[in-house]
C-alpha cells in the first residue's frame, strides 16, 4: 500500500453528490443562455503570461497562476473569462458577425489564501454581447441574470445598478478630475457596502484627500441619479416585467475591476452572507487594450459555486435527488442473473436510469442495502414466484413501500415519480 | 491597439460551432452514462506531482504538465481521469459504497510535441466500474461504450477485447518469465497493428529476445484462445443483444498502459483513419498503488474528439444546425422595439432560443444578413401592415421561403422544425 495521496489546498474533488448539483446547475443556465440567443464559446486552461498579465490590475496580477513550460514558454492558468474572450475576438474576428453573443462556463484558477468558500479552482459562468452600442444589451444581460436565478430556485436576490460614468461624473463634481486618483477614491467608495462611513473617511484622507474633497465626495453620492443611459435601462427592465423588488439603482456600487466604463451590475444576496452572486457592466476599449478592434461589449459572471451554496443552505432544490440513478435492478439468485440483466436493459430502453446489481452472489438485504446508501430511490425484486405471475415488486426505499406490479406498471410508476429540478421557462 | 495575442501552441479556442457540436456530444454521453447507473465526479486541474508521477510509465512522465506554485509545492496539470478516481477512493472510501460506478469528463493535459489531431488540452469522457470482481462489471462497460457510440451516431467502429491475462499466458509459453521482460515484449506485439511483422520482430531482436523466443512468440499468438473469463464477457455481450460485427476478439491488442491486469478493450474506425476511440481494461491493484485499500477496477476512456472528427468527417449529423438559437426577432422601426421585445419574450416563453435584434437603428436586410452569417435557421418580421392584421412574418432562411402566420401558427411551426440531433436511447 502506497502513501495516502492528498488532494491540493485550496482545490476540491466534487463526489457525486456536489458534482451532481453542478452539473445540473450547469444544465439549467446553459439552457437560459441558450433561450436569450447566447452561443457557447470555449478557451483553453493555459494561456501565454503576456495575454492575462496587466489586465486585472497589480493586485489580482499577484493571483494568476504562472509557470514555465517545458519550451521555457512564460505560460498561466485561465484567470477570468473575459480576457480569453477579448483574444477571441482579436483572432477570429471575421468569423464572428456582430453583434456577437457568447456564453462561457469554464473553471478559473486563482492563486488566493485557501478559506471558507474561496477556491484556488472554481467554475465561472460568464454571458457577454459584443459590438451594441445600445442599452437593450445591458437590460438583456440583466434580464438574463434575472432568468437565470429564478430558473436555478433563488427567491431572494437584489440586481444592484449603476455606472461608471455616473461615478466618474460624481467625482468630477466632487472636484476629483485626475484618472487614477478617481479609481483609487472609488475602490474606497466600493467598501462602503462593508465598513462604516467613517471607516471610509478615514481611508480617504489617508490617501490624501482634503477634509473638504471627501466631504464632497460624499454629498455628491447622496445626490447622485442615474444618467439618461441607465434611465433607458432601467425603463426597459419594466418594459421586460422584472419584478422591481428584484433591482435597484445603487450609487455605492462600484465593481473591482478597471476596464468597465458605463453601466455595472452586482447580485447580492442576504442569506446566506455570501456578499455578490453575480458581477458585470460594459467596457468600451477592453478588446482594443487585448490587440482587437475597437469593440464595446457588456456582459456578466454568475459565480456558479455561490449560487450553490445559497441553493444548499436554503434549501431550494427541495425535490433533490442524490443520485441520477432511478433504479436498481435486483439479482435474486445466479439463475435469474439473465432476467435481470434483460429487464435493466428494458428499463433503459423506456429512458429509465437504471443500475444493475453486478456481484451476483449476494443476498437481496445486501442488494437493497446498497441502494439505500447511494440514494438510489427504488429498487425492484423478483423470484421465480413473481417471474411465474409476470409481477415484479418495486419497493421504494424513501416511503418505505412496496408493490407487486406488471412491467407496463413499473414503467408508469417510475416515469411519473418525481423527477430532478428542471428548468422551467415560466418565469421570463 | 495592443500587441496581437495568441494562443499557444497545440491549445484551441472552439468558437460557437465547435463548441456547440462538443456541448451536444458531451450531454448525450452524460445521458447515456446515467442511464446505466453511472454517477458524476470531478476532480482538481492540479494535483501533486506525487500523485502523478509514476503511474503511467516513464515516457508518460515526460509528459506531464510539472510545475511549481507559489508555495514552492510541486504541482501538476491532470493527466488521464484514472489516477485521479483513484485518489478518491483512497481519500473518501468511507462515503462511496462499492460497487461503485463513477463517470467524468474533464480536460487532460499532455506536454506531446503539436501535431494534427493531437492536443495539448483535450477531453476525456471515463466510465469506471470499482469493487466488482465479477465479469459483468466489464461487459457492461462494453455495452455502454457501444450504446455511447451508437447515440452519437456511429455507425462504424469494432470493439476489440483481450486480456492481459491472455497475453501473460501467451508469453509464459513463449518462455518469457520475467514482468519487465513481459510488458517490453507486450509493447512490441502492441505495434502489430501499424507496423509489419518483420519490423516488429526486429524491434524483438533488438531488445535482445533469440530468434526462438521471436518465433516461439508468434506462433503463440497465432494459437491464443479467449480464457474463461473472456469467454464469459463474450457471452455476456450476446445476452446484451450487442451485434457481432461491432466486437471481436483480438489476440495482439495489447493496450499500452503498464496497470492494466485482466481484460482490455480498445475501439476502432477504419474511417476516417484516427486508431482508436475508446480504450480500457480492468487493473486489480491500482487503487492500492495509488494508496487506497485493493479494490478492483474496470473501465474505459472515450476519446470526445476524436469522435467529433468522426462526426464531422463522415456527416454523421445531417440534421446539425450551427447556432442553438431558433429564430432572430428583427426590430422593423424605432417605434415598433418594444413589441420586438415582446414578441421575443413570448417566444421564450415557449421554450424557443430567440434572439432580439438589438441595434435597433439598423435597416431590414442587414439583419436578415446577420441572421444568416450567425446560421440563426428562421427569422421574425413584423411591420405596422402585419401588426394591423395580427400576423407575422417567418423567414425560413435555409430553404429561402416565408409564411405570413398569426402568433399561435408560429409557435407551432418553430416548435415542429428538425431539432438538433438527440440521444435516442432505442438502441440498447
Amino acid at each position: 500500500m502506497g502513501k495516502k495521496p492528498q488532494t491540493l489546498r485550496g482545490f476540491r474533488d466534487l463526489l457525486p453528490k456536489e458534482a451532481l448539483i453542478k452539473q445540473r446547475a450547469i444544465a439549467i443556465l446553459r439552457e437560459t443562455f441558450e433561450l436569450f440567443g447566447f452561443q457557447p464559446l470555449e478557451t483553453p486552461t493555459l494561456e501565454s503570461a503576456d495575454l492575462l498579465l496587466g489586465k486585472y490590475g497589480p493586485e489580482a496580477d499577484k493571483l494568476v497562476y504562472l509557470f514555465q513550460d517545458r519550451g521555457g514558454r512564460k505560460v498561466g492558468l485561465r484567470y477570468d473569462l473575459t480576457v480569453p474572450v477579448g483574444k477571441v475576438l482579436a483572432l477570429y474576428r471575421n468569423q464572428l458577425p456582430l453583434p456577437f453573443k457568447r456564453y462561457q462556463i469554464q473553471n478559473v484558477f486563482r492563486a488566493e489564501k485557501p478559506q471558507r468558500g474561496r477556491w484556488r479552482e472554481f467554475t465561472q459562468c460568464d454571458i457577454d454581447t459584443f459590438g451594441v452600442q445600445s442599452p437593450l444589451a445591458d437590460a438583456e444581460i440583466i434580464q438574463v441574470i434575472y432568468t437565470s436565478l429564478t430558473n436555478l430556485g433563488l427567491k431572494d436576490f437584489l440586481i444592484q445598478i449603476n455606472s461608471r460614468q455616473v461615478l466618474f461624473n460624481l467625482l468630477a463634481r466632487a472636484g476629483i478630475n485626475e484618472k487614477n486618483r478617481q479609481l483609487s477614491v472609488l475602490q474606497s467608495i466600493d467598501k462602503l457596502e462593508k465598513k462604516s462611513p467613517k471607516a471610509v473617511e478615514a481611508e480617504l484622507a489617508h490617501k490624501g484627500l482634503s477634509s473638504q474633497e471627501i466631504r464632497a465626495i460624499f454629498q455628491a453620492i447622496k445626490r447622485s441619479e442615474p444618467d439618461e443611459e441607465l434611465k433607458e435601462i432601467f425603463r426597459l427592465l419594466k418594459i421586460n416585467k422584472i419584478p422591481e423588488r428584484f433591482w435597484q439603482f445603487n450609487p455605492k456600487m462600484v465593481r473591482g475591476l478597471d476596464y468597465y466604463t458605463r453601466a455595472i451590475f452586482e447580485t447580492v444576496v442576504t442569506k446566506p452572507k455570501i456578499g455578490s452572486i453575480t458581477g458585470g457592466g460594459r467596457y468600451d476599449h477592453l478588446i482594443a487594450q487585448l490587440g482587437g478592434p475597437e469593440i464595446t461589449g457588456t456582459g456578466s459572471t454568475i459565480g456558479l459555486e455561490r449560487i450553490i451554496e445559497v441553493i444548499q443552505e436554503e434549501q431550494l432544490w427541495s425535490g433533490l435527488e442524490i443520485n441520477p440513478t432511478k433504479v436498481l435492478v435486483t439479482v435474486f439468485s445466479p439463475e435469474l442473473r439473465e432476467k435481470s440483466i434483460e429487464v435493466a436493459n428494458q428499463l433503459r430502453k423506456a429512458g429509465i436510469n437504471t443500475e444493475l446489481y453486478l456481484e451476483a452472489e449476494k443476498k437481496l438485504e445486501k442488494q437493497l442495502k446498497l441502494a439505500d446508501r447511494k440514494g438510489i430511490p427504488y429498487v425492484l425484486i423478483f423470484g421465480p414466484e413473481e417471474l411465474k405471475k409476470k409481477k415484479f415488486i418495486l419497493k421504494d426505499l424513501r416511503q418505505r413501500k412496496q408493490k407487486e406490479l406488471s412491467f407496463p406498471e413499473i414503467l408508469t410508476a417510475l416515469k411519473s415519480s418525481q423527477r430532478f429540478f428542471e428548468v422551467s421557462s415560466s418565469k421570463i
